[in-house]
């Protein structure tokens, strides 16, 4: 005889997946929309606390229908196992008028199936605005879980120096550095949303490959090990008085920090000091005058502002590109809202965590620099990356 | 003064490059499509033989535009710079009447925003298939990358039983696999097409955990070690008798082999032998099979049968949930054409590369048999993946 083999669909306590489902009813209340079909993965895994291949139905008052395609031993109330999107409206009694989708998210033939075997009873609405803005505040629980990752992608990050070894190349550090991660429970992943961003564990610079501008929305470039994947270390050795900066996969939760700190063989020069000093104290200001109501454009013209006042602009954010944000949010994805930038309509909310990243690069010097990521909590904002923030020395 | 720094777009030999874009314009003159506007980034590199921000317009007559949006200091032939979508149009001369887009892998909104910038004189079509058929025959440069990254996967396999130490899990093992493919030049990104899947560097499953369903479209499942990520290794010790089957990322050159082997603390029981010859076996006789012109369908058939004659399919592709396919197209990503399963409409052509993987999941044993990559070349099908086939003990 088969051995009975389940599991539970839904991997978050029942107070906290409510606060959740509230949240998304309340912004489709407000946007009009009778009901959202998740189907992107970081939504999905927002919702139940796992990833599966199917559908979540949330309706404005706040139930929820779980449409579960695979894996097939799962268990759990409101769920129905499906084998094809065409299975789904005659399961969910009374189809909603307007049903938003995430037509950001999910691709054109996915959406023009979807709006067929929904009818033409149903108005197909954008919802990516929706949930993008539900997942921007993050609860307790979750902030939590980032702590928890920020916790060890520091302890990580203490013990990068003694990782490095005579001759070695910015990737032979990195995978070093990969390996260290994961031993302490980095899941590798590397979860973005959208088409534009790629990248494998790390993004690690040292010397003029800095300034090699990537074809991806990150801070930072590098021609990357090839045209397929150019983005970070190039095989540059490390030398003597060059900062190797270093910023790395910190998804030990499925909550993930982000965290750029530098190293250096030998010592710094009092240029490499000054402008990571400069950054450090970019993100101490951002971070305290990040409170609810602030404007994020504000908060990037404050950076825009220190660099200017220390004469650094033509490094800020790159030299020969520059890329035009100082920070972003962070929490499933490393690309969510709020985001700070100079045209960014973003308000600070409590429940934010973002990721503050104000970098340089010098010609000769090559990148420098610091980021953390904060949580504005209840009781003022928190830096969950809690690393030194000097230039540290690999010996 | 800023010195100048600028980098050729194209990266493929001009020969080669042709050969791509004279099969893509035989695709679209077939199809009735009068130019294809490339965004995802595998048909990108397939193109050009970069990953960039933009897009590649290739008409029926073989001509090429690109329309690169970043990095700013790409300089080739044919190439625009644009800052956005809407920029295309007025650049391209006369519009196509009907544009291929790949609506099978790019967002709805992307969609809508280009059909509004082309405007309603031109037709949207699907060109999803189009782009499939097209890379799954390979050019013999490609076989040439795909046997290069065989070449040091099996040098990685080879030394797999040096990096087990005593008391390892499932994950350790994996850890140190990681790190040992990563040296070796593995550049760690795993391409997939669609959404449906997701993995980070390897599945590597021992024991019981063999047998959990996971949410994707892989051959084998396994809890993970997150349900964020729910595939793979999940923590689990390696202990004597119980085979660990590695499979894990052939990526050295942006084209991929798919590889698996079984190794194995102490010795196999006869049934793991037995199992892991099968499979083997069905490898071999379906590269064998695999001649231009032979139905997909039958070498999957092929595997069923020689899986019955011997009394195993009730293990065959898993015991709790069985794949449905025994072998798939791999190059650029892990999941192209042709596919070999029952319904597949695939035809084997000379420039196929394929991976074959008849597997096994016995309760109480875990998971066994073997993956090869073959191409399919004027002198006969080629082997790719080198390493010894048997189970290879630790020790």
């Amino acid at each position: 005889m088969e051995q009975k083999f389940e599991e539970k669909l839904i991997q978050i306590e029942p107070g906290e997946q409510k606060l959740r489902l509230d949240r998304i009813a309340r912004h489709l209340q407000d946007a009009g929309i009778d009901a959202v079909l998740i189907a992107d993965h970081a939504n999905l895994f927002y919702l139940t606390g796992r990833v599966y291949c199917g559908f979540a139905l949330v309706r404005a008052d706040g139930t929820a229908t779980y449409f579960v395609r695979r894996p097939t031993h799962l268990h759990g109330d409101h769920m129905q196992p499906i084998r094809k999107i065409e299975d789904m409206p005659a399961l969910i009694g009374t189809l909603p008028s307007r049903l938003g989708l995430e037509l950001g998210l999910i691709y054109y033939n996915t959406v023009e199936r979807i709006r067929a075997a929904f009818g033409p009873g149903v108005e197909i609405v954008d919802a990516t605005g929706v949930m993008r803005a539900v997942r921007s505040v993050k609860t307790p629980v979750q902030i939590d879980l980032m702590a928890q990752s920020g916790a060890k992608q520091t302890l990580v990050y203490k013990n990068i120096p003694k990782l490095y070894q005579e001759g070695m190349s910015d990737v032979e550090l990195q995978i070093e550095i990969e390996r260290s991660l994961r031993l302490h429970g980095c899941l590798g992943q590397f979860r973005v949303s959208g088409q534009d961003m790629e990248i494998f564990m790390a993004n690690v610079l040292t010397g003029e490959n800095a300034d090699t501008p990537s074809p991806y929305d990150f801070a930072m470039g590098g021609a990357g090990m090839h045209p397929s994947l150019p983005v970070g270390a190039d095989g540059t050795i490390i030398r003597p008085g060059l900062p190797v900066m270093v910023d790395a996969n910190g998804n030990f939760t499925a909550y993930m920090t982000d965290m750029t700190r530098c190293y250096i063989l030998g010592e710094p020069t009092d240029e490499a000091i000054r402008l990571n000093q400069l950054s450090a104290d970019i993100c101490r200001a951002i971070s305290e005058a990040a409170v609810p109501g602030a404007k994020c454009s504000d908060l990037y013209n404050m950076a825009v502002e220190m660099v200017r006042e220390a004469g650094a602009q033509d490094y800020f954010m790159g030299h020969r590109y520059h890329a035009g944000f100082v920070g972003h949010g962070v929490g499933i994805e490393i690309n969510e809202s709020p985001v700070l930038a100079p045209k960014s309509r973003d308000i600070i909310q409590q429940g934010n965590t973002f990721a503050v990243e104000p970098k340089f690069v010098v010609p000769g010097l090559g990148a420098v620099g610091i980021e953390n990521t904060y949580a504005v909590t209840e009781g003022g904002t928190r830096r969950l990356t809690t690393a030194p923030e000097d230039i540290i020395s690999f010996e």
